[in-house]
């Protein structure tokens, strides 16, 4: 039996979601908290990696057990053995064909920029930056929307297939901060991380709007904007 | 010459502010700051110590320093040096009677209850309690208020002057949150939480209002409720 689980993560103290890297790995204290509740082998298959220092709200991720567990069950016993920096918010049945990663349809990234500097209580889940023009940015990421080669907007090794679509990019203003929301069909590793880096220095008036499209052009990622620190980034939702 | 300085840090990570204990602790960790900039040891003076995972926006401690750096110098260069979690607010020049400590008059804590289950996010900073009458606890409230011995709220040694003065409880409640504001000329150790774990089973109907004045009279810790968690607690303002 096939079942889906969504699960949040405070990123702060991991180098990342999957099994790759050295440290501490989400993906790997899932695994451990299945294998104490349960006493056997789960693994589990995420809808992508996230990077050292992201968060999220609404990963994905399967896995497949013939116990004779429920899925509510399975989300009180793991959340129990989890460390409190993660949680699983949901864990549901469902069909053999689903898959976390290659069944996904789309994904909304969030980056939170701080106006004022951050306090000492939300530092690890926000970027900060000041006279942000946002009016520019808002300009400035229509260039992205729609599908282009994203390689100059990512670090991804040659082979890779770096085509992707972007629906939609969304700036949202409060008082005290800028939230921006993406959604594509797929993110390349640093994607949603460069295209903010790139938004800011637009919003600070240090690069203009004409070099988004130099970058699709040249692929060059040195003309592209630094990439967006890890802790202001989010993925908050896989869509299937 | 005497400084003042406002502090504010988040406990999650140290083991309570001043340096009588194992492990981390955030007088430690500022004094490291201030020796790694002036190359000379500054022993600082807070207004009292607060207690392992306890947080502070607004802990205040004194210092004096007659080499030639300016309040807002040690501001920049202390804070650069200090862990991403302790920040320093404000140092300015204060006269050489000021002590931290002494010279207090009054302390406001700030405890946190989150109504709904917390993020993985928000965690570490706020306790977690469903199902609270806040009418009850404004009403157990009052019975804190004046001047009493706290023995029984609290955990000190039996030679320790336990008489104590709360000026105002103030419960504020929003749609997610209830905020209990403290406000005392002084507070002994576990005593704001001693008081909030009384009150979150009085609004639990756990414990009778009747209860609180047997605490008074027996100074038995064992009567009151248990001691609230120290995450949901704030060190919001000291003043002179």
């Amino acid at each position: 039996m096939r079942f889906k689980a969504i699960v949040s993560y405070d990123g702060s103290n991991y180098n990342g979601f999957q099994i790759q890297v050295k440290g501490r790995q989400i993906q790997k204290e899932i695994e451990k908290a299945f294998k104490n509740m349960t006493q056997t082998e789960i693994k589990i298959y995420a809808s992508g990696r996230t990077d050292k220092g992201v968060h999220a709200k609404g990963q994905v991720f399967h896995f497949d057990s013939d116990l004779p567990i429920e899925g509510n069950q399975f989300l009180l016993g793991v959340n129990k053995r989890l460390p409190k920096d993660i949680r699983l918010l949901k864990v549901v049945r469902t069909t053999n064909d689903f898959h976390a990663r290659k069944s996904a349809k789309m994904k909304l990234y969030m980056y939170k920029i701080s106006k004022k500097e951050s306090s000492v209580f939300d530092e690890k889940y926000e970027a900060f930056e000041k006279d942000l023009d946002v009016n520019l940015m808002r300009n400035a990421a229509k260039a992205f929307i729609g599908t282009h080669d994203f390689r100059g907007f990512s670090k991804v090794s040659q082979d890779k297939d770096t085509i992707k679509t972007i629906f939609d990019i969304n700036i949202k203003e409060t008082k005290n901060y800028l939230y921006i929301f993406y959604k594509a069909d797929g993110f390349l590793r640093y994607m949603a991380r460069s295209i903010t880096g790139m938004l800011i220095e637009i919003g600070k008036k240090r690069k203009s709007i004409d070099q988004i499209n130099k970058v699709f052009e040249t692929n060059d990622r040195s003309l592209a904007g630094k990439t967006a620190e890890a802790k202001g980034l989010y993925l908050m939702k896989v869509y299937y």
